[in-house]
């Protein structure tokens, strides 16, 4: 039965990847790779490129780019080569830094936060004043509830509200539609402290004084702001400012908890929810403006930043599949940091890097996979995943012929409980691939204290089991908020990630604490998050198991059959949320039954793919290569080149972004947001159609997906 | 060298296509087709379908669709369906024809044109008057020499027309941009008909009572108006009428010239420029209204067309393919008709049916296709490509994965003069294919009188070599108003046509004098286009040829170098109508650089492709199939999902229908557009960066595209 082509040894000297290949039985496929306790190279590795800040478009993320590219060429793949775009970033002006201040009556400013130079890209340089509002976390919710239960209107006030729960661009777009003329946001302590760590450099928690970076941009999946759809290249035509993509129009900007008390405490207006109050010791008031003695004073935002056209530069390496050179299997993670980027995200980097390492020692001894492999440094992450996208727009015409898969590697670890696996549905809770990955590395030990002799797939098993109790452990949906995001919601590319995590049952912070400030360095890793390297090691043992496996199996292993029941769950949960207004579904004949038609004949399908799969004669290259271009395309089928509604560029009918958390992934999401709030439309009946409408297309993307799993002709 | 693996006798009793098969040679393909000169069965077949008409909804093309299913079934093919869709047709109302009249200052009407029970398309039902106004063949050049020449306005008045030159969907476009309430369109005898022809049943010329059926749609590729981008399935949700796409908004009527002489005889305003004149008996003035003497009277238009939401049925045939069944060959053309359908479009619907049952026969002795052929017999063509853009737009997600070629199979003959060939760029004046058609049929005899002795191949050179000498005879661009539209124009698939027609130098009518009338009967093709059947037949061999070639050959029969040529030859003609501007060119800083290198780039990634072709190993099935996906998957490259501005469906960045005539091809349609008028434009800064955003468009597609040919790792 088992009948060895390869069989290689990978990486001894460094201990990554210890990779014995058994492949390429006639019924099945076998890959064995075992982790070696020897010492390990995954330390110095972070700590050399954790050394300086290398924020996107900076001479020194160059530098680690040049380094990155000539390493990976010492390495030994076939290619490498840096790959510029020009996209649109912004700094912080260095003569006149970004600041938040308090005015009195004569004008005055007399207290100031501190100058932090955070970027948020901004369309305006100004100084603007006026009343605070607090928004809690500033989500949908949110602003409803003060709206229509609060009666507060923000139309020319400055919203004030906690980063957490939802990616910040969202906060910001929801600050803007209601009319609010600038927006600050604050880390607070309930939802960036653990409880009993201390802050750093004694613990992990945020400092006081430490504000959160990041991207405020709505771009739904444009990449670079000035030239939607198409790469950032010498040559392309940009958009004016004006009409670019995504960029906030008011000021915003973030603050440490030290600083927003001072702006928090004099608040006046109603006493908030208890769910909209933090661990500060402030009443949480609502607004607008300061209580009476402090009412004429007003709050003063300074905001200077400079958009400007910044060249970055992805590393892109490359091993040739040795006879499918035209299936490509991508692991990719972001350089560019904020600061240091000590997890997010030199974590990740490292861990391709090492993959990258192991890969060409594999190579030296004579190995090469089936298909493609391709390696990408993304630059520009931290400013709306523009590397990424830019790649994939400039490649899009062969990866939507060629691609396998695509893995991403962003931070490698956020938390230091236990692994946490995002995939698109081919694997969700899936069996094959990751059972595969597993298995081919000889179930790879816990790297956990006390977990001597456990494996790490059952520490996973047990650790991430916390809803129900299932036979395998807990895969997520994938959002987005990472470079994964062009390759699967607008490409249709199968994709995942994979990462140590939290507990998400017991610690209930956002992120980790310190997640996009200056104090993700090399050291809060190798004192806190993993001294003995052994998570990141654990989750570079999943990464690279994921594309040896998907680059070198001779049948790709992906399961449809999974498909099928993820889009019976999607499509029963997506009625039920309709069916909460079944007076409505009535009076405008909303009917879901086309999609649940559509669903089974998925499932149908997809079970008799699986059975035609088990006579497969593989030795019959062709009949082989017919059946994996039908797994491929699978998730390629559910794009419609039309988009989402005012959503161009997200096109994946079953999964995107949330419109109102770019983080979290919505399912059906046309159909989602058609619903969304349907009970204060303005417009009941233009709404429903436009519900039927999305049920119209859903029913059809599914039913033609199926399609392409019947025998082709 | 020559390793016959196949000879196959095929319909030998029919005469039709005489085929033997030597094929898979090592380093070349090779088939051999002869036309046996014996008894034709096109004649009868001809017949047979064109006894009754057959307009599409109706009963009568259910049950021809119901024959041509069975007897598609008898010849032998693996399965055959028919495929019904719920589109938005639109009928004459039978208690209240439609009629134009004069009124009189007393409102009574004292002359009726024909009821002609002519099918257009339209929003509303109803009646009005007004004055008319003459626009010669209702071009945009003649509303622009209307309005900034004579300076004539058309807001409100009733525009009347000739037919010819263009689309008369686009004249009808025109005509509600101008502000007219109506449009009036009559076909001149200086347009339909041919020198020292008498008039059907005499001769083949128009006679004055007919008036051309015709949609006037402005439709885009969106197929049924009401589900633009989706299959009308009963499921599928459809727009009100009211934001439905590409209905006129004004009431349309075609009529005959003995009725146009009425309308026109007595019209009043300027004397018309010479190439206004048409040949009736009438002066050609302007209007608007009539002269002194008849000033008072209006013309009133009577219309109370209806909109039917009604089934139509494609049929669908398929033969399996023995090695690739993933890989989709597809010959299609329509079988609905404006009446009897005698040329269009059943001259070609014979054909297919031929070329069927020739199929069928080589299966019968044991032939199998390497690839899978596709017949379909397409619905409502007439009402805007309706049947075959609704089985794209279903089967879309199969068909950008999987099909090699469409080929159309509209009317074979338009005229009696010689062969006609229209494919897409790949074969721009190409050697390889249609050279290897020619020799695979050992050269079929002319079809014509006195051409004894000389073959098919050498009639067409010789024929249709009217502009300058060439090696090899004149291939056209592929423009619309077929159904080959939403294969080649959304999808990306590289498709073809072949039909024999007029002399394009000595006879200047419109297409052909009765086309679309009630007089395009059997016995018009029987007693003047082709009494021996011999022209349908000769393009019945090449239809035939092109898809069996395309469906067996080891290799595609594709030659990319062409394509290059023909990038070139567009690029350079495109920017030289932008440098007629010289001045806004250095103002806005127009520049063609990027697109001339990518030409560039494509050139040299062609020859290169084509290099490697010949050290390809033939006998490794993988690596054949991954250059044949890259010659496959070329034109889809070219494909931008954002599609056009302001036409979503219309995605080829290379060509696209002309915007100002939808039977003409234009080639870098985005850049041309933005051209046109530009020295009219309002805002001429915005209009320049458009022009300019879309040569980055152009290069950026052409640049990738080349990508696509170059060593896929």
């Amino acid at each position: 039965w088992w009948n060895p082509m390869l069989q290689q040894q990978l990486c001894m000297h460094i201990s990554l990847l210890f990779i014995f290949l058994f492949m390429f039985s006639k019924k099945n496929i076998f890959i064995q790779v075992t982790a070696s306790p020897v010492t390990d190279c995954l330390h110095p590795l972070h700590r050399k490129f954790t050394r300086l800040p290398h924020l996107a478009g900076t001479e020194q993320n160059l530098r680690y780019a040049e380094q990155i590219r000539k390493e990976w060429l010492e390495f030994g793949l076939d290619s490498v080569e840096m790959v510029p775009y020009d996209v649109l970033l912004s700094y912080p002006n260095k003569s006149q830094p970004n600041y938040i201040s308090i005015v009195d009556q004569l004008g005055s400013e007399y207290l100031f936060t501190a100058l932090v130079k955070v970027k948020c890209l901004l369309l305006l340089s100004l100084s603007l004043q006026g009343d605070l509002v607090y928004v809690n976390y500033g989500r949908t919710e949110d602003f409803f509830q003060l709206e229509r239960e609060m009666g507060i209107n923000v139309t020319g006030k400055i919203v004030i509200v906690r980063y957490g729960k939802i990616f910040r661009g969202n906060k910001v777009k929801n600050a803007m539609l209601a009319g609010a003329k600038g927006i600050i946001m604050f880390s607070d302590p309930a939802d960036y402290w653990a409880a009993g760590v201390q802050p750093y450099p004694d613990g992990w928690n945020l400092p006081g004084g430490g504000a959160q970076r990041g991207n405020v941009l709505n771009l739904n999946g444009a990449g670079d702001p000035l030239t939607p759809g198409y790469p950032a290249k010498e040559y392309t035509y940009r958009f004016s400012l004006e009409d670019a993509v995504g960029l906030p129009k008011i000021p915003v900007h973030p603050i440490g908890f030290h600083d927003a008390i001072h702006l928090l405490k004099n608040m006046g207006g109603p006493i908030p929810p208890n769910n909209w109050k933090g661990a500060l010791n402030v009443s949480y008031k609502i607004g607008p403006g300061f209580t009476d003695d402090f009412r004429s004073q007003k709050v003063r935002m300074n905001i200077h930043t400079n958009n400007q056209l910044t060249r970055i530069y992805n590393v892109i390496g490359r091993i040739r599949g040795a006879l499918e050179p035209d299936r490509y299997v991508i692991l990719g993670g972001h350089r560019d940091a904020w600061v240091f980027g000590g997890i997010d995200p030199m974590s990740g980097a490292a861990v391709v890097h090492e993959t990258v390492r192991s890969a060409g020692r594999l190579l030296s001894k004579g190995w090469r996979p089936r298909r493609t492999l391709i390696f990408a440094s993304w630059d520009a992450e931290e400013f709306g995943l523009q590397g990424s996208t830019e790649w994939a727009e400039d490649n899009a015409k062969l990866l939507q012929e060629r691609a396998v898969a695509y893995i991403n590697a962003d931070s490698a670890i956020e938390g230091m409980y236990t692994l946490r696996v995002d995939l698109n549905t081919y694997c969700h809770s899936c069996s094959l691939l990751l059972y595969a990955v597993f298995l081919s590395f000889s179930l790879p030990p816990s790297p956990e204290e006390g977990e001597e002799g456990v494996s790490l797939y059952d520490s996973w098993h047990k650790r991430d089991n916390w809803t129900n109790d299932r036979d395998a452990p807990r895969i997520n949906k994938l959002g987005s908020g990472s470079d994964f995001e062009a390759y699967f919601i607008r490409l249709g590319i199968a994709a995942g990630r994979a990462r140590y995590t939290k507990n998400k049952i017991t610690e209930r912070y956002s992120s980790y604490p310190v997640y996009h400030s200056v104090y993700e360095t090399f050291e809060i890793v190798e004192r806190f998050y993993d001294p003995s390297f052994k998570r990141l090691r654990a989750v570079a043992q999943v990464r690279g198991g994921l594309i040896f496996q998907l680059a070198d199996s001779l049948l790709l292993p992906l399961d449809v059959n999974q498909y099928a029941d993820s889009l019976r769950k999607y499509a029963k949960s997506i009625a039920q949320l309709a069916q909460r207004h079944p007076e409505q579904m009535k009076m405008y004949e909303v009917s879901f039954d086309s999609l649940f038609s559509a669903v089974e004949n998925f499932t149908i399908a997809a079970r008799d793919f699986h059975e035609r799969l088990q006579t497969l004669n593989r030795e019959d290259p062709l009949q082989v290569r017919v059946m994996n271009d039908q797994l491929m395309y699978l998730e390629r089928a559910f794009i419609d080149p039309l988009g989402l509604p005012g959503r161009p560029f997200y096109r994946h009918v079953i999964f995107a972004p949330s419109s109102h958390n770019k983080y979290a992934g919505e399912s059906f999401p046309g159909i989602y947001d058609a619903l969304f709030d349907i009970e204060n439309s303005a417009d009941p009946e233009k709404a429903w159609e436009e519900v039927k409408r999305q049920i119209s297309i859903a029913a059809f993307t599914v039913h033609s997906t199926a399609m392409t799993l019947t025998p082709p002709a």
